[in-house]
């Protein structure tokens, strides 16, 4: 065959046993491109759970693991034609850390969900071996690859709104209240566990898109944040609801409310940023559009795919205008961007001028921080310096 | 004539002269309902402003006066059947309190505009004064006064939310922004002159709404607030953005945000409320229709004047379904029902079973109390109890 | 009183008893802006009822009448004084013709509700009367007195939307349906009897209004109409629901759809716009916003009271932005803008440049042809020209 | 390997070459679940394109050919390991008939765009040998593939609506107006000329998908229609715009209304039905939500993926609520439950009970049919039976 070049990057994913739905989008939007074929797996801590996943996904046997320990092991001894480009890490949170380290140490590419890990240390640790064994690592905040939210960020860089004075953040759902009530804990439910989740629930699950989404679109550095959090589940150790003030560095104000007990709330990610000349807003829940109010003119519905659109937001379109394209497609362009850079460093070529806009540990690193400066701010009922 | 007990109240207004907004308002609510009768006024500190406006008004000029001290005087010594009903009283804060302290004094019953006065210590002497005086006391709330907001009222009352556990109530305009900028100070604009505002800005002007509508949905009390207050205006000593945590009694949750300065944003007033069981949402902007989502139901869109409201809400409305009513419907609700108390309180006889749902001294009390603990909370940079 | 020139205009009703609907919307719009005073009546064909009516709007009941015949002869008798400006008909369709004509002959102006007649015929002759006894007369077609139906159509006169080529006008309720059920005849309806609502139902209900404002925004002429009419109603010999295509003199294509029988519609009023350029649409249950469309540039949504807006479009609002304005307000708007052509003709002065705006007995007698070229259409089955 | 049932099934493709917007579509929505691959294709009539698309996909060369004809008969040839699943048919219309046909006597299943073919004599003869040769055949009516049309045609199964009587669908788009403007013929745009849409424009672009999805929701036949065909195009021989006037066998009404020269509209489709007791209305432009209107109850709002939908909607999504899917979801429910039916078909079992919802040849019978009866009444302006 003679389109060497273009053959689709192997990868092996880290969790994503049956039934795992954040694993199946993950397989979902990284083949969308056709850019990336699976391989290998160790998708349970359960070598039986690990199989039968294999057998599902018409794996050879022979590259479906037991453990992610010897996945490393046996994946670094494969030969050149054979070895994973990359490995997805999709496990419980607690998990991230310690098998990323595994792999970056033996040289691999990483792609791994959020939040990046349960800790500042590690987060600390993860960067400094990312640097040192010089790979790649993406961590999945897929909602920055909504075309619409790249267009926001677009249209902050080249000063439609002005100065930046104000932020508003909303990332709520209802999947703690709905799961598992708020009378007494599910202790199935490894988000509201500390052992697994990390000493945070929301602030992980949803607090660090938030952080990441409004750090994407604004560019803004935050200063300081005052927090307040909640349980309301008896018995749960972790916040279910977090309502944070913050102050930015160049003087804009910004207000970020996250919470998994709210009726009604179907995944809530919006965003509001506010500037001297002009505001824009986007709703996850209504991708395509976002709205743009600048003083004294009409307001302005941008849609998705259409010829007046930032060059970055129109590269991360597949479908023409009144076609929409939603959530695999998003987070289809974390993996596409990936790709594309990795591929363009296994050939010592450049990537292309979009391809670099992805999370990578920076964000993850800047999410960890965050949190656990919300966590201190509560600790300590005062405003924290970031 | 036959109609004796059914003929316009008559009332007489203080503030209000030329070009002024807000009266304009409180003049077409009062006589959209045909209840009341406008005969007298001191329309502004200015006689010959004041008489201009008696011309414009065509009222008896032996009836326009160039001061409230005046008027209260002159219109005291009227015979019964000259005698006002009512004062409305829409000047600038920091005239509430000295023109609604001579008029109850001299027994007239009062429709007052918001925020009530400039001080919790005015608030206090006033709620003396009314309550030794016996008279009535309205202030416009107006936003209670849609239907819509009283469906959600009673809905939470009856139970279908179960129980609240998060409150979210925005207030943002652009109206700083848009009229004086935030480059430097306008110094006419008294909103943000701290002897005619009071020692507050947005907090008085959309605060005090925001609270009041808060309190009258959910019913909760609040238990201690967290305010962060910012003046984006150089030159300013007063708050033009206001972001407030708030810790309700019953263990709720909630967060207020207001804004002089946001780019695009229109009056807008919003307020979302989260039971155990359901939440509901409603936007001054669009005002004729609430959204309840019920757990794993589909949501809900109520609109006005259909059979399955509350009755409160189907008393509020005055056209049938698909005939929008907004503002100046919605005020002249809070007018209606002062109008029918105060008739029922003259006739020795018992209102309506809708008509005691206005806003009173009490309301405006609760704001100014509010506020006050807000600017405190701010300084002090900590959690104050109401 | 020095304020003559500005004393609100007198004005009678006929029509508008206990309970009517329509007739408390004359009364409140008229009343909106303080230029109109009601002060006589033939409110009911049932002599008591016009009684009972005027006691509950205290009027002098020497000025309240039993049939509109009496109250012709005796209020055309009336010194100067207290002579009627204006009289407004708003009894069922049926009453309107014998009851405008024996008014005009007295030389009244009129204010008239819609469909003005019942045929082509009273039409014809009502538009003699009108000119020969040179009374001014307005047709209540209120829905172009929204601000927002002004933008529209000032946008389509300055070219904004290039070539007018298609059309698309809906008009539907569920009143029909709700009201009566659809499985027997209500005889009491009165817009299923043609005894009083003429020989058609939703063509004069809905069909009237639809015409009158697709004239109004588009300035368009209609060439030939193909109408196909349904009853639903067993026993109803009137059309519930109406779908007519349009032939438009400049080439373009129009569809309009009128229904009284569609579940969950209430008063859903909606006229699109497309031109070569760029479209526009405006819907009657959200009134202050009018959604603009240009190719190849972001949609625009224009918002009532702001300063963007076209001056015909800014005059026609009362409240500043964020403020609603709705169905009343664009309906005080005929009222407003018929007074303000009235007291200029009284006085020989010219009236304001934007009061012309109101529907005249040109738009009615349009809109009868328009009925009557439905009729046709679908008796023949066929093409008919207008 | 042991996953032998589970392995994707091969299909080559026709039509598609580089660049091609629909085919690209129908690539994707195949691989989305993994239960396809392609492996063969004849991608353009002009051979060296092919091939390049054949390379681009990493194709084997020996399987792309540079016609339909020698693929037909290449892969007749193959051996059973090797043997073609399916052909999927993504050429401009003309050429759908003559390639399927080639196929469909081999023995082939087929996937094929829409409109099916050209003319009632193409699709009458295809329907025969579709039946004679037992093969499997798909029109991708893709819009019937979206959770909620699903829900919407299970809710008017089960009653929810009474009976229908109104049905109102409207697909328009602007792709004509922008891409070509209606100035002059745009002669290199294949959907405007007749030698290869065949006799019909927007009729066939976008009516086919109006009368596809309005039977599947609705149930209901057609029994006559009315059409009003307009060319705004000088020059151009076929339709731009459509506009339909519809009698359903029971009585109903409807109207269907398509464009392909309005400015804004981005691929519209939407539609909506009206029954005795409950309307309901879904817009592919917002495909996640659903609203349904019953007689006196609040509007109700169907949201994909929860709990309270019907088992049809809640098999067609893959992931949780408020994680949008759209236009590529909605592409591969058709291919999967395609390709569940075909691999049930190959090992003789019984597919699931959910995987025949799919649209068939009898889907493209009838849109013919329903197209040259449009054809035929505007010719002879006239009702037309179907």
């Amino acid at each position: 065959m003679d389109c060497q070049g273009k053959k689709p990057l192997k990868y092996g994913m880290v969790g994503g046993g049956p039934g795992g739905f954040i694993a199946d989008i993950h397989r979902k939007a990284a083949a969308l491109d056709g850019e990336t074929e699976l391989v290998a797996g160790a998708f349970s801590s359960k070598p039986e759970k690990s199989a039968e996943m294999g057998r599902l996904l018409c794996l050879d046997p022979a590259r479906v693991y037991g453990s992610y320990e010897e996945m490393a092991q046996k994946e670094s001894e494969m030969p050149d034609d054979k070895r994973l480009d990359f490995v997805s890490i999709v496990t419980p949170n607690y998990l991230h850390f310690p098998a990323a380290k595994e792999f970056i140490i033996k040289g691999f590419n990483i792609v791994c969900d959020k939040p990046m890990v349960t800790s500042i240390e590690e987060a600390e640790e993860l960067r400094i071996l990312v640097k040192k064994h010089n790979v790649l690592f993406a961590v999945t905040y897929n909602y920055t690859g909504y075309p619409m939210a790249k267009q926001a960020k677009e249209l902050v860089k080249k000063g439609t709104l002005g100065k930046v004075i104000k932020v508003i953040i909303e990332y709520s759902g209802n999947y703690v209240l709905e799961r598992t009530g708020i009378d007494s804990l599910n202790k199935d439910f490894w988000r509201l566990d500390p052992s697994k989740a990390g000493p945070f629930s929301v602030l992980g699950d949803l607090g660090s898109h938030a952080e990441n989404i409004s750090n994407y679109i604004t560019g803004l550095e935050i200063e300081s944040i005052f927090a307040d959090l909640t349980s309301f589940v008896p018995g749960c150790k972790l916040e279910n609801d977090a309502n944070i003030l913050m102050h930015y560095k160049n003087g804009a104000r910004g207000i970020m409310f996250l919470s998994q007990v709210l009726a009604g709330e179907e995944n809530n990610l919006n965003i509001r940023v506010y500037g001297t000349k002009a505001s824009l807003s986007w709703y996850q829940n209504n991708p395509t559009v976002l709205s743009v109010r600048l003083l004294d003119k009409p307001e302005q519905i941008y849609k998705k795919s259409n010829g007046y659109l930032e060059p970055l937001a129109d590269y991360s379109t597949r479908l023409p205008s009144g076609h929409p394209e939603a959530f695999i497609e998003a987070f289809a362009n974390i993996y596409r961007n990936f790709a594309a850079t990795l591929r363009a460093k296994k050939n010592n070529e450049k990537a292309g001028p979009f391809n670099s806009d992805y999370p990578t540990i920076e964000d993850g690193y800047s999410s960890m921080r965050f949190i656990e400066r919300a966590l201190k701010s509560y600790k300590t009922s005062s405003w924290v310096d970031i």
